[in-house]
């Protein structure tokens, strides 16, 4: 499977880069409309001012108050370029830019998320870059999800193209005559998106390869068993692959979670996802105290950490590895998906111990600088040469010899 | 041949993740030295202090000399955790932490560069990795290059392990009985190396695939040609595959360094390799004026940048796309690769478009981190449900529900 996978994506990949277009559209009308044309495969202001036509009103204004949050919490993540003056006139430091152009992948169908819009696209435009490009498989009518529309809009995406898979990647990657080439591609995708992100690896920047989503609750007996049923249920209900762990101190709580699941679970819609997500995946462990349990989450590292205990504040310190925390009984992980405003694409499958959610980092990149005197410069001269020396590059001990002279 | 080194790779990982310490024990002797056993695979403090006996005690001094100031620019790239309070009492922050136990490789032969080991080494220490493993593959008598010892002592590495190769990645990134698992695998190696960080990314962290190594140099009429000619053969030297290019508006300067170039060339022990990557790699561009040569600079996205014009800071900020710039006439590319303090280990192959030397950055991960109180919840509540409906997930307005009930 994997193999058909990587010959399919490498054949596409290299079509796009040979033939561009046309290949594009090609594949574009055979995987996804048989409506698209070079013509109208970028969505137009109409399309877009279509789309705000139709959305829910309310939901509008939801998204406008996410995007605010969003903006609120990635302004704080900006970073300044920076400069240090040494004796001597020694000059060095560190200059920060925002990519050029970036893509952002969204997924069409049932995963078609405007929230994942709002979190992919606004760190990018809080980093500073000018193009954001998103891409977005169209539907058999050659039309793209209304609320996908106006949540790029609002994000500030500059331009939308109907193009999916793949190919849609290839594109951004390499560049073709309608789509610039860009810097980085981010957001996430299918078997084949994941592939084809692996393999322009180097051509351009790629975000995190995203697994199944996970969460892991941390409670003692001052948690609301109510509230842990609920929480680890909106995250089995993501994919059956999604997983959900409980780790309490208190047997108690750990029996009355496991009735309230199946109370709950009965009044939801995807009952079936949840109870074979947390059939596979779902799991309860009742550790001697929670200092334990700490221990044990920080060897999980799970992408999304809720701490229901009595003070959260007490043990933030020993969290050592874990993509979001939320604290305290009134931080539900859907609070995070969609409004507190830290970004909801987080490192995955025990990833937190060297990833880091998406930020306004991942948009960016340094540059260092140095500046010498021709007196600070011969201060230094024969250290340098020495070390030429002993690494045996003599044509870099004669860059200072020339200039010592 | 990639082919190849694919298969010999997966071959060695998958013997290193059964096998453990047993296939490392045998591929190491099998490929490095053969007195390698469990009991001496970890160099002795003994080891370290014979190595600071026999350095060249000169040379011990500069060594110091550049830690400190690779120890002093680093310092600068630390970042704090931050918190925000909002009305309401909601809190938000980032949390920011160092990566428990980071693997430095360092090459073995004539590529083991002490200044690399200071430069993968102290952004890890900076950041404030506990462990900080090195590996690197003993010479045929199970000795390591005295050099490379006391740089790694100097700079604060924990441990180093007589490994190298795909079985010295495999050991860093799966852990054996005696070499713990790590976080992250850093440093440069051969194309073994390269295919087996490649193959872990996402069991463990790894940093850039180097390519082969550039220098771009900017210049006006001002710039000397000696130190031009000097400088593009410093870098030449490393490598048949490096490329050295200068950009100048001076059709005199273009020819001057021709001359040069041929006059310095002679006196360089490395001239064959010069010559040939010159020929291969070389190139000397004269453009209409230094605005058309910084527009084709950033195209190229050199790994490093001199800007020989009479006035370089006024054209940093017109430089998009440079792992590390160098201002003026006394800041030659080997200053930068020893003394400077500047991370030496940057993006190649025109990635610095996206991707930046290695920093402190490398070596940490984030947390982000949400509370809210009931009140300040219940006002987010309906806009969660809003969202939940939109997307489908009814389970994530459910979380909802119950606490607001």
């Amino acid at each position: 499977m994997q193999d058909e996978v990587c010959k399919s994506v490498d054949k596409i990949l290299s079509d796009i880069k040979n033939y561009g277009d046309d290949a594009l559209i090609k594949y574009t009308n055979k995987f996804d409309s048989q409506n698209i044309s070079k013509e109208n495969i970028c969505v137009s202001r109409e399309e877009i001012e279509n789309a705000y036509k139709t959305v829910d009103k309310k939901f509008l204004d939801v998204l406008r108050r996410a995007a605010e949050n969003i903006m609120f919490f990635h302004e704080k993540q900006k970073r300044n370029s920076w400069i240090v003056t040494k004796e001597n006139g020694v000059i060095l430091g560190q200059k920060v830019m925002a990519l050029e152009r970036v893509g952002v992948y969204v997924p069409g169908g049932t995963a078609a998320y405007p929230s994942s819009v709002l979190m992919n696209v606004i760190p990018a435009k809080i980093a500073g870059v000018k193009d954001i490009v998103m891409v977005t498989p169209p539907l058999k009518d050659g039309s793209i999800n209304s609320n996908i529309l106006v949540a790029a809009d609002i994000a500030g995406v500059s331009k939308i193209y109907k193009i999916g898979g793949a190919q849609a990647v290839g594109a951004l990657a390499f560049g073709t005559d309608i789509i610039d080439k860009v810097d980085k591609v981010v957001g996430p995708g299918n078997v084949f998106v994941a592939e084809a992100k692996k393999s322009v690896f180097g051509y351009v920047g790629i975000d995190m390869i995203a697994g199944p989503s996970e969460i892991l609750i941390l409670a003692d007996g001052s948690a609301n068993p109510k509230y842990i049923a609920a929480d680890l249920m909106s995250q089995a209900e993501h994919d059956k692959l999604a997983s959900a762990i409980l780790i309490t101190d208190s047997e108690e709580l750990s029996e009355k979670v496991t009735i309230e699941l199946q109370r709950q679970v009965k009044t939801l819609s995807r009952k079936n996802i949840i109870l074979e997500s947390l059939k596979n995946y779902g799991l309860i462990i009742v550790t001697d105290n929670i200092e334990n349990g700490i221990r044990l989450s920080n060897i999980i590292a799970p992408e999304h950490l809720e701490l229901c205990v009595r003070e959260p504040f007490s043990i933030l310190e020993s969290i050592k590895n874990a993509g979001s925390i939320f604290m305290g009984n009134f931080a539900p992980e859907p609070l995070g998906d969609y409004i507190a405003g830290p970004n909801h694409v987080l490192p995955t499958s025990g990833t937190a111990r060297f990833f880091s959610p998406l930020s306004v980092d991942d948009f960016i990149k340094k540059s260092s600088f140095t500046y010498y005197t021709r007196k600070s410069f011969s201060k230094v001269g024969n250290d340098i040469i020495k070390f030429a020396d002993i690494e045996g590059l003599t044509a870099h001990a004669n860059s200072v010899k020339v200039r010592l002279k």
